[in-house]
């Protein structure tokens, strides 16, 4: 097995071992119509609006329940087991500490998953970026010759980034209507990383924090993504554990990033602890 | 009544009478959710993406059969009589001309109207342009902070662009979810112009272009708009007779204008002979 140390707990008494990151597929959709912005009052009213066309398309990536409407986007999704349920339960966010932190107004999503899962468990797809026609101060009355956007998706075990990016384009294509004419492209992929905790390697590395650490860690799902854990756990086909020893706080790729002397000494502890359970583990 | 020279027509043997203008509502809307852009992996998923909402909302101002769906859009306009209809099909274009024209790949709009009725005598609301997140090269995975984008409604008597503003505005609060905020603001307005080519004033038009032009005018309908010729007819209370000695291939606004001395000299003689039909008329 290989042991990354990339991640992080939410305060020094709760450590966590993180079981799952997710995966990405981004790409860039243009929507083409006449061949160059057409002034509104000559040609308005018979011309498929470019911009007006994309939105049609956008609007119906998704369901009126706010899940994903592609054909086959979840058939690869691995479910939720009880016990990963309740794992994800011990680090849930109320509605309160969620609006907090991020200044929305209010919680949005597929109610079938708890806001925790919803970050960490369940795929996504998010429109990044928005352009077309004018968008500098004033008015300008023209029909744009073409609009795009920017969207991505979070995605989870086991689904593929290039599968997915193959359901969306021939969604979007099959949903394009014949006033114009669109464009899919790739930008980039990442795969998506689940390592069941119930593992051996992973139960030695919760008692590895529990007595190097001084607390029972939580198994957690990180919503972000580090490509190469899913690379060393295919290619090398052995499950990575990751044990990391910094805390939310730290002020990651930030300026300031700091790191206290006591995550230092603990994150040793654990260390030294996890090879003892290693060795202590059947063969 | 008055007459404003600041039309054209298609070729020197088919001299035109404008007798109608489209008049305008322009406006923003923008989509507000989350206090700064988001890291899509730490907290998408439950945050209704601004961006997504923009697009529920935009797709939301069509019907399927491409009228718009704001409600009481339609109740002021004037509807087309069966010799204005008959008028207009005289300057109607093909599928195949207005392809050639602008660049489409098909036809848009409502059915149950000509070509040309689309872009003159029937009102149009178009995305001019959208905005929101990141737009530049590569991707960025993020929720953006907002969304937003230029609006604009072509408008036909007896439209008043400030009411199809309100209407416009409390339709987008009405469809708005609490996930998100909106703000609808207006950026500029114009009044549209019909003026009933049965008029004697406008019938004497015809009968000096016959004349003085040597041909047998059209009475179109322009997509455009001229502010100031409705403010005329209504501050004054009388008719304006749209009498245009251009040439749509004059190149107007542009580079190199021109306009050939036969247009001069046949608009001279055609004024004069107006001056004439015009003392002729029962008063």
């Amino acid at each position: 097995m290989a042991v990354v140390s990339d991640t992080g707990m939410r305060s020094l008494d709760e450590p966590a071992v993180m079981h799952s990151l997710r995966g990405m597929t981004y790409m860039e959709i243009e929507v083409f119509g006449p061949r160059e912005d057409l002034h509104s009052g000559l040609w308005g009213g018979p011309t498929h609006n470019p911009a007006l066309a994309l939105v049609e398309i956008l609007g119906k990536l998704y369901n009126p329940d706010n899940t994903i409407a592609v054909p086959g986007f979840y058939d690869d999704v691995v479910p939720l087991t009880e016990a990963e349920r309740a794992m994800i339960a011990k680090t849930d966010l109320s509605e309160e500490q969620f609006k907090q932190a991020t200044g929305v107004p209010a919680i949005w999503g597929d109610k079938n998953y708890t806001i925790r899962e919803r970050i960490s468990a369940r795929p996504t797809l998010d429109i990044n970026g928005l352009w077309g026609g004018w968008a500098g101060p004033g008015p300008k009355t023209i029909v744009p010759a073409k609009a795009g956007c920017k969207i991505s998706s979070r995605l989870v075990a086991n689904q593929d980034p290039n599968k997915i990016y193959e359901l969306i384009k021939d969604y979007v294509a099959s949903i394009t209507p014949p006033t114009v004419s669109v464009e899919v492209r790739l930008l980039t992929t990442g795969m998506p990383a689940l390592m069941p905790f119930d593992l051996p390697v992973m139960q030695a590395a919760a008692r590895a924090y529990a007595s190097g650490w001084g607390a029972e860690p939580v198994f957690t799902r990180g919503g972000g993504s580090i490509p190469i854990v899913s690379d060393i756990a295919d290619i090398m086909g052995i499950p990575v554990v990751l044990m990391g020893y910094g805390l939310e706080s730290d002020g990651l790729h930030s300026p300031n990033e700091h790191w206290g002397l006591e995550l230092y000494k603990r994150g040793i502890a654990t260390a030294i602890a996890y090879m003892e359970e290693l060795a202590a583990l059947p063969r």
